[in-house]
């Protein structure tokens, strides 16, 4: 059974985009995974199609319609459906890997993007969207998000990377950031590749990338060894 | 003067992809900023136009090369250049709606994407990239990272939004996440408009948001409260 994404948006046809491309594209033409991007304003009621109405309590911005996207989301996602509801949005959770495993490890996902000064809180609770922040910055719209989202599953997908699974992933899972990488020529700009690595001593290898790598999440991110999980927390 | 986008990629096809539709996508034609995407592989000096190479010191993955991806950087930014060179990359600094301000107040942005499991430290050393993160995830390489910085700055440029200027992101700005929003129809499967937003008491409606915004944000992202300089901070 293939990953199944459903993505509802006001821009179908920023779909399959970058996702239409390299590993990605690849496992969409081989069916690994499927993708149908769902027109939000063919469900609306009016002959405008009108999908957004001004905030209840006033303030800038427009807000999209409980009952339109409800209509949405049903028609893509009946009851019985085990696929997770997403709503891509800054108030969301910050997408993690660990959740992106989990999403992978699933049926699929429907997707929402939302755009404009955000969604009516009551479809949000009445069909369990589970808010999904990619960080915290503001977006034109949930579509550049979802992109990321679906990229970062897909290659997770059997098959998709090949026995090529990244170090990279797994040294981010233990919860540091990557070491520093080298490789040919030698010498770039008289700059020369750290001598351990040309060593051959496979544990002081494994040291150096080590130690390199926990003095780089501490410069940077020391919030990731604060984590009450993290197997270097105090 | 427009803001100037340069994005170094494996992908050039992936670009502009989503910021060619929509709000960033008008902008784009009104040139309100520019995009080009310079396949990287072009700057190889074999003919099997070779950009990665395996690790030093031995591991999974390849590697990009800093002589090939220093001749693209040179060639998109020569000296006096004055735009931020950017490398998307998961041990880069998390990307903050301020990072975004600023780059959107400047003239462009040079933005490497990498591939594979890195990018050579030298050449970002030597060209002073500046290590960028859409969050802790791993994706199939830099190019969606890219589009999504991209369309969060070109929200940002004069005339983009109008005077449309959401109240979202003064709300994150002030280190809380949105209050819930609401509009018609008054009732949605028997769920109602909460009464203060149908109220007409101004102060009364901005109380509430605000209660609502650090409720959800206590909730959600506790993170964002015990940062130094956030105001409710203790």
């Amino acid at each position: 059974m293939s990953f199944a994404a459903s993505v509802l948006t006001l821009y179908p046809e920023m779909f399959p985009g970058a996702l239409g491309l390299s590993l990605a594209g690849r496992a969409l033409e081989a069916r690994t995974w499927s993708l149908e991007a769902i027109q939000i304003r063919d469900f609306a009621t009016d002959r405008h199609r009108t999908v957004d109405d001004t905030p209840a309590g006033g303030g800038a911005g427009m807000v999209m319609r409980a009952d339109v996207l409800a209509k949405a989301i049903d028609h893509v996602s009946p009851p019985g459906d085990a696929r997770p509801r997403l709503l891509m949005s800054p108030r969301g959770k910050p997408l993690t890997q660990a959740r992106v495993r989990e999403l992978a490890a699933g049926p699929g996902a429907v997707i929402l993007c939302g755009r404009f000064e955000g969604v009516d809180q009551r479809v949000i609770e009445a069909r369990g969207l589970e808010e999904v922040s990619v960080g915290d910055f503001i977006l034109s719209g949930g579509e550049p998000a979802a992109l990321v989202l679906l990229d970062a599953v897909v290659r997770l997908l059997p098959g998709v990377m090949g026995n090529a699974v990244s170090g990279e992933e797994e040294s981010f899972e233990n919860g540091l950031l990557e070491h520093p990488h080298y490789t040919r020529p030698q010498e770039f700009e008289g700059r020369q590749i750290p001598e351990v690595l040309t060593s051959g001593n496979h544990k002081k290898i494994a040291d150096w990338r080590r130690a390199e790598a926990e003095k780089l999440t501490q410069e940077r991110r020391p919030d990731l060894l604060a984590a009450p999980a993290h197997p270097l927390a105090k």
